[in-house]
This record gives structure tokens, sequence and C-alpha cells, in this order.
């Protein structure tokens, strides 16, 4: 495996500029490329924004290495000695595949091509590429510096060696890489996203309870669980002594039964329009303009907490 | 509104000694009812290890005020003087109609019946009560002295001043209680959990993820947004300026999309198997004996934490 000092990514929106300070952080050299006129200060405001994050977590400098951030709008040149690709261009497939064919130009044939894509199959954005096997969906959650989950989704044509070289940079970030087997829509995490926000939905749109309350719930109740341990280990653990086993015998048939009854929902107009109302509710209970950054901050502070507990 | 001086805890297991503890610490009079023979014992006991966590949140005695604690195997006993019932015995409608006739004959006509059922309906429960008016559900998550979550539910005959009464009290105690307007199978929480559940239980059995990779998933990816905050809100923050209106128009089609392709297992004997065999697995990557006690330091931290945050 080669030894990764240079990294290139391709696109310097929210994501591009995230990635970008947690790379810098770690010592790497990093070439953006993005053809936008303000991309090159955009991207360095989102460096400097999630540097005193970054600095509460792991000793780095006390400002950005700037000398280690060069910025082009040619995809090509940004590829020139790149030792890892993180693209992070707009979800569209015709636009994936003029920046790998840009890419491929100049990239040595087995330097990886992560796409941080949320919506696209790695099969299909390497549909017309020269080396299919050096790429790879790297998909994060926003923001990337602050959430260490990276799923990791090979293609059909994506060869282990790539998946090993990806699996192997993430860890030495302190990202948490996971490899999904199969392509799916919403890839892992997004599929169960999505499972969960379908109910929020329909309990919304059923008058069960409102917006607010089925934030405060989640944000007072299970969530405060899942950002600790997934469902499957908080099942475990409810199954006693008899462990998950226990659980699945008695309580398997009742979350079945539940399965049963969940909500089916359309995103209707009028639906749509219960959802924001809804939520302008709930944000006057809130101090809206600073919840970005109280998050951010939170987030933080969970992840050391997380540490210090080893979970 | 009577003052809620003293607070009857019907049922001893694992639930009824996290009430007390809580109640307790907030210099509550807490009568218990249990008929097992080392009810009170395991209360104690119960309320013991809780102690630290909640002295670790708010100012409380160096240790729990036994005199202010007295448990009985008579329920009529338990009941006299309560100002408040908080019913925590086995999941069993005959079981709970049971223990209403009991309490009821010694209880003021108005003294609330809160019951923690996780799976019964207040008007279930009510139904052959003297004064269904003031039954309801007050379901927490486990464990409830650390879990602020507090879902209140109305049956058809309770009347409004029992909910008053009942979310004042439990705001009274830092919990955050929801009104939940329908009674649901899983109330509200539960019917969410399930949803994330059904999707988590597909993915292992498809062979998308293993049972390990879908929990590092939850606990390192959305699960960390979800301990500070709703889907829908963070939705909302996922439409940029545009707010909620703006990612339902742009992203809502999409979440239909995958709403459509989420999956339907049945946890038949080979699944449950699968599940099981994963969990295993899962568990020789972790120190599991320490588990329980990780989760619930962490949860006193995230408290902390969150109050700090503001969220």
């Amino acid at each position: 495996m080669t030894q990764i000092n240079t990294i290139t990514i391709l696109g310097g929106g929210l994501i591009g500029g995230s990635w970008a300070a947690l790379f810098l952080s770690r010592g790497l050299q990093v070439r953006m490329a993005d053809p936008a006129p303000h991309a090159a200060d955009q991207a360095a405001a989102g460096i400097s924004a999630a540097w005193p994050h970054l600095a509460a977590l792991s000793s780095i400098p006390a400002t950005p290495p700037w000398q280690a951030f060069t910025t082009t709008p040619d995809i090509a040149t940004a590829c020139q000695d790149a030792d890892f690709v993180q693209e992070c261009g707009p979800d569209r497939l015709p636009v994936k595949h003029d920046i790998l064919a840009q890419a491929e130009t100049a990239l040595r044939p087995d330097t990886p091509i992560a796409s941080s894509t949320s919506s696209l199959m790695a099969t299909e954005i390497a549909q017309h590429a020269r080396h299919p096997e050096r790429v790879l969906v790297a998909h994060p959650m926003n923001p990337p510096h602050l959430v260490p989950l990276v799923e990791l989704v090979p293609g059909q044509h994506t060869n282990a060696a790539t998946i090993k070289t990806a699996h192997a940079f993430y860890e030495t970030l302190d990202r948490v890489p996971i490899v999904v087997k199969k392509e799916r829509r919403g890839h892992l995490a997004n599929r169960l996203t999505s499972a969960l926000y379908r109910e929020a939905v329909h309990i919304v749109a059923e008058g069960i309870a409102t917006v607010e309350d089925v934030d405060r719930a989640i944000a007072n109740g299970p969530g405060l669980r899942w950002a600790l341990m997934g469902p499957h280990l908080i099942y475990h653990l409810g199954g006693g002594t008899g462990g998950y086993r226990a659980y699945l015998d008695h309580l398997g048939p009742t979350q079945q039964a539940r399965w049963a009854e969940l909500g089916n929902p359309e995103l209707t107009p009028e639906t749509m329009e219960k959802l924001v109302q809804g939520l302008e509710q709930e944000l006057q209970n809130m101090d809206a303009t600073r919840l970005i950054a109280a998050r951010d901050d939170a987030l933080v502070a969970l992840a050391k907490l997380k540490k210090k507990a080893g979970l």
C-alpha cells in the first residue's frame, strides 16, 4: 500500500471543506479542485471554522497549515501527485462521469477515487472509468470532520485492495469506516435514518404528536442511547442475562406486531405544510440562530465523552 | 392542583427502583408496594446504585434518605396518603386491573394513577376503574432516572386535569414530558425505535452489513445527532437557509423513493440466529461486562453536555 501523503478533493462545498480541514489537521497535503469563482475562499472559511473543533479533539497546530493547501479550478492539475482522491461533486451521474474522466487523465492507475455521494452507487459512477477497480463510495455524514462514520461501498468492479487501502486510510484519521456489502439506495445509515423519518412523518401526519414533540422525544429518549450504541446491542442489553436471544424470543413477536402497525405516509403538499408549520412552532421555543454552532460544539464534547467511556 | 409530597410506586422491579431513586432525590416521600419476598432489598439496591448518577446531575444528599422510603407487600397500604401513583407492575391487562382495583380502595378519587406500561393503553387499563378519569400512561425509557423522556398518553376517559397535573409533576423532576394525542401501540418513542429496528434487521437479514457494522454506523453516525436533536429539526438544518420547506421540496422525493425500498423483514428462526450470531461477534470486540455501567456513566455525562449546550 502506498503511503498516503497527498489527497485531492474534487468539489469545494460544505463537505469538501470539512474533509479538507480533517485531512490538513492530520498533516496531509491537500489539493482541491473547484471551478466556482469563490470556491477557494469558501473552502478556506470552512477550514478556519472547523479548526477549533478539530483542535479540541486532538493535538494539532494552532492555525491551519495553509502552505499544505492548494486550490485550482482544474481537476487534472489537482490530481497530479494524488495518493487518494475524495470526490465531493454534485450528486448527478453525468457530472460524476465528467469529473472522473478528467481526474483519470492525471492520476496513477491505482490511486483510489472515493466518492462522498449519498445517492449514487460506485458501479454507476465508474461506468465509463478507465480503472473502475479503484472507484468506491466513501460516504460521510455531515459534518465529516465531526461525525466519524464513513460508509465504504464497493461497486461491482472495485477491487479488494482499494477497499483495504481506503479502510486503513480512514482509520488513521480516527474515522469509523464500515463496509457495506451490497449497493443499495441510501447505502446503510441513510436507510436507517429514512426508516426512522418515515414513522416521524406518519406520527405528525396522523396527529399522534406534534413535530416538536417527536423531536423532543428522540433527543431526550432513544437518541441518547443511539449516540452510545446501536439498536442490536441495545436490545441485547434489554434481554438481561439471556442477552439478545432472550430478547428476540420474548419480545421479537412484539416488534413484529409493531412493524405491522407502522405508517406508510406520503409527502403530499398537505403533509409537507403540516411538517413545516410544526417545525416553525418548534423553532419558536429555541434559539435557532445558534443551533448549528451548538450542535457542532456538542458533537465535539460527545466525541470526548464517548472516548472516555470507551463506547 | 394538590402539592405532590407522597408518591406511591406499585411494582418494585428495575423501573420501579429507578423511579424511586429519582423521586427520593427530589425530596419526595416514596411508598412502594411489591408482593415479592425480596422486593424491598432489590429496590434498595437499585436506589443505591442510581444515587451516584443522580448526585452527579444535581445537588442531593450524600446518601438516599431511607426514612422517606417505605415498602409493603400490600397495595392499599402503600396507597394511603398518595398524591400520585406510578404504576410499574407486569404488562398484563388482568394484572393491571387487579392492581388498580386494590389501589382505588385506598386512594382519594382524584389522585392520578400513571402507568409505566410500554405495551398497554390507558383506556384498557382503566376499563374497570372507579375513576378512569385519573388514569393515564406515563411511559419512561430505561433507566427512567437517566433518560428524561416521559410519554404521557391519556385514555378515552382521562380528564385534562390529570394530564396537566402529571405534566407539571414530571417537569418539576426535570423530566421531558410529551403528550401523545392518540393511543397507539408503542406510544410514540417505541414506534420510532421499532421503525429503525425493522430496517436494522432487514440490513442484516439481506447481508448488506453485519450486526456489528449496523451498530457502529448508528453510534458513530446518525445516533450522535439524534442525541442532540430530532429528525425534523435535523432536516430543517439540512435545508440550509431555506429550512425545512427547502429540504422537503428538494429532498422529499428522495425520502419517498427510499421509503419504497425499505425492507419488511420477518423474525424467522434463521434471521434470529443470524442476529444472535452477529451480536456475539460484536461482543468479542468490546468489554461486555462493563457495558451497562459505561452506558449509565455516559448518559450522565451526556445530560450535562446537553444542558451546557442548551440542546
